[in-house]
């Protein structure tokens, strides 16, 4: 790295084509030299995914909150059916009720949600909400609009319950428009009536639009369909918006493959990757949305296989294994369900940009912000406790280079499926 | 509209829930009871059916720009097979290279794409390429470094259908940043060479990333697997990106229904629409992509299907069908393979905003410059040739009003699927 090459964005590039694509050729060939049997590399994968059951059967269940002493002072919602939800519905309307007949109006008691009031638990290594509320009163100027938004939510999900249909936010919020005034509103609402019930969001039947796509070795139903996502072609099969209606998952995979890009994605599924080395290719084709990490979740729970992840090598791609593996803070009251521990940081690795000989040019300054973010990150908790983790993060701040998987195309367009993945895989080169 | 009521925005809205909510009720039942038997709904699908499947048939072939002597000065490309892409890419390397040897030097023929060689033909109701060219010679100054990048992109183009394997442009781009320097460089460059040798992006294996959906009554095989729609959970199948892995399409369907939003969507994909009213369900989730665009194609030439669009009530929603039916400025060299003639707009229409009495608090007030989209849409030629669409663009105009299909909701999250479409396609309620 002495010789400061000229990068992208440098207009008077000379570029000398059969030079540089023999050296970048030698350099591609060298490592896939170093390739063993696909038997040998399969032994790795067996390793890990055995080392992954292992380790879910001796913690047979994971923390909770009450393992922690926690229960008490944090506040968790868990996935509850929509007949309970509906009931517990009935419950706060009953009450309120009997409140008003009391002469004393009503007043619901919602959780606060605001930073102060969350916390990173190193124990389950996941941001959890604690246990502060403050009551949302009918009678209080300052409140009655939200508590009439409040009950008007409210009385949409027992709806929801009762038909058990799935609808998302955005039609929550047309359902009274002059009410909610804005969506940011019934949203907000919406997460307050989660936390107040206990229940995750996707149990109220209210649901985020999908995103994910998901292709490989795993068969499951979706409301009722048997679903092999190995007979998805090329496109694979669309991740659905109601986890609830996901079951029965069935695998012989060794591991996930969680894929930030969906180029990356595309490569993978065209060169049928999981058929070479058996496993679930999942990307959320970027930031993860809600279906996505619930997807995930429900996976590495049923299936417990070990969760591979393959981002940029940027900040945002720490950024988006934080948020599959600690949740993000506006949803930290659901981090329970949301949350997928234990993923690995298989690459693109700072450290991987010279081990794989990336060629200068594929490489792309950080800016300002991408270096305040990679120094934020590693400030967080969840960095700090990996070490190698915090290691990686420091040779891209003190190099301020980043590269996309994509990079890897300047070795040819398949050295993702066909060199890089196995030889990573076969020195079991994940953190 | 004569009292103008509150709306959204507006900070102090006082609401009678129930004195609101019994004129909504009473206005949705209204309509619900205004439905007919599904076999009469039915009955209506497969008048419009046979209308389409005769229309095409007596038609036979759509015109062509031979048929109205265009051929000469106007420019199209084609499907081509990988095998022919590499022979044609071949001979235009020959050509240079005896050009070189003769002491020519070497230069590309190249079409121009800019927006004064581009016209709308209306009998063909799409925009498409004209003829002019440009040299593009490697011993100019100006421009020898967009022939270089031009070679270097005819011999990745070569490489892809030797292997025939698919990939980005975001991939094509990273095999030598140095020398494309930004990516809208290898983007274009691809466009010139898809121009230069007269056949599709799609031939030349570069594709988009993935990002609609569909669902519903259609087989077909994605890369030789065999995709039935109507077992895809609630989820849906992701259109695959590489359209030629696309083949053996079938249908019982009566109708192709295309819906702007995932909202919707969703909602038609539990309520499992198509088991009641046969179709397919198509969405691109906004914007359509290029590979949505050549599914739609490729299910309404195959199939002979009537195409019925649910979008927003809004020039954007118009926009939207302008692409599907149209095409794209910058992609005109594209434009039969990417468009879809004859798409019925079945609503959200402006008129509709009153017709089905649409809460005046779910309806938007549009912006400056969304009435400057539609007075603009109003000149363009694809809307003026439909009278029906010029008028309710007109409304929309005038009542400065927009709606999206959410707005719906306001009746009950399930209005849109048990009474809207359905009143909607028993009155052929299409324009």
């Amino acid at each position: 790295m002495s010789e400061k090459k000229r990068r992208r964005g440098d207009g008077t590039s000379s570029s000398k084509p059969l030079a540089k694509d023999s050296v970048k050729h030698s350099s591609a060939l060298s490592f896939k030299n170093r390739l063993k049997s696909d038997s040998t590399i399969l032994a790795s994968l067996e390793k890990l995914c055995r080392d992954s059951r292992t380790s879910s059967t001796s913690t047979s269940k994971p923390l909770t909150l009450t393992d922690l002493n926690l229960a008490s002072t944090c506040r968790e919602v868990s996935d509850v059916d929509p007949e309970s939800v509906k009931e517990s519905i009935e419950c706060t309307i009953l009450a309120a009720a009997k409140s008003i007949l009391a002469g004393e109006g009503f007043s619901f008691s919602v959780p606060s949600r605001s930073a102060t009031n969350q916390m990173y638990v190193p124990e389950l290594d996941r941001i959890v909400l604690r246990d502060k509320s403050s009551l949302r009163s009918f009678s209080s100027l300052s409140t009655v609009r939200k508590t009439a938004v409040t009950t008007k939510v409210l009385s949409l999900i027992h709806q929801l319950c009762m038909k058990n249909i799935h609808v998302t936010k955005r039609d929550l919020f047309y359902t009274d428009v002059k009410l909610f005034q804005d969506q940011n509103q019934s949203d907000s609402v919406l997460d307050d009536v989660s936390c107040m019930l206990g229940c995750t969001r996707s149990s109220l039947n209210v649901v985020a639009s999908e995103k994910g796509v998901v292709i490989g070795r795993i068969v499951f139903t979706d409301d009722g369909d048997r679903i092999d996502c190995t007979k998805m072609g090329v496109g694979g099969k669309a991740i659905p918006p109601n986890i609830d209606r996901v079951a029965n998952m069935e695998s012989d995979a060794l591991f996930i493959l969680l894929v930030e890009k969906d180029a990356a994605f595309m490569r993978l599924a065209e060169d049928r990757f999981y058929n070479r080395f058996p496993c679930v290719i999942v990307t959320a084709k970027g930031q993860p949305d809600v279906a996505t990490r619930l997807f995930m979740k429900k996976m590495k729970t049923e299936l417990k296989l070990p969760v591979l992840a393959l981002v940029d090598s940027d900040p945002y791609g720490l950024k988006i294994l934080s948020v599959y593996m600690c949740g993000s803070k506006n949803m930290s009251y659901d981090s329970s369900n949301l949350t997928t521990p234990d993923i690995k940081w298989l690459g693109i690795r700072p450290s991987d940009l010279d081990k794989y000989k990336i060629p200068e040019q594929c490489r792309l300054p950080m800016t300002e912000q991408d270096i305040k973010t990679g120094k934020d990150l590693l400030e967080e908790d969840f960095i700090k406790r990996n070490a190698g983790w915090v290691e990686e993060l420091e040779i891209m701040v003190k190099t301020k280079q980043k590269a996309e998987i994509q990079a890897l195309s300047s070795f040819g367009f398949q050295y993702l499926s066909e060199v890089y993945l196995p030889l990573k895989i076969q020195q079991q080169d994940w953190l």
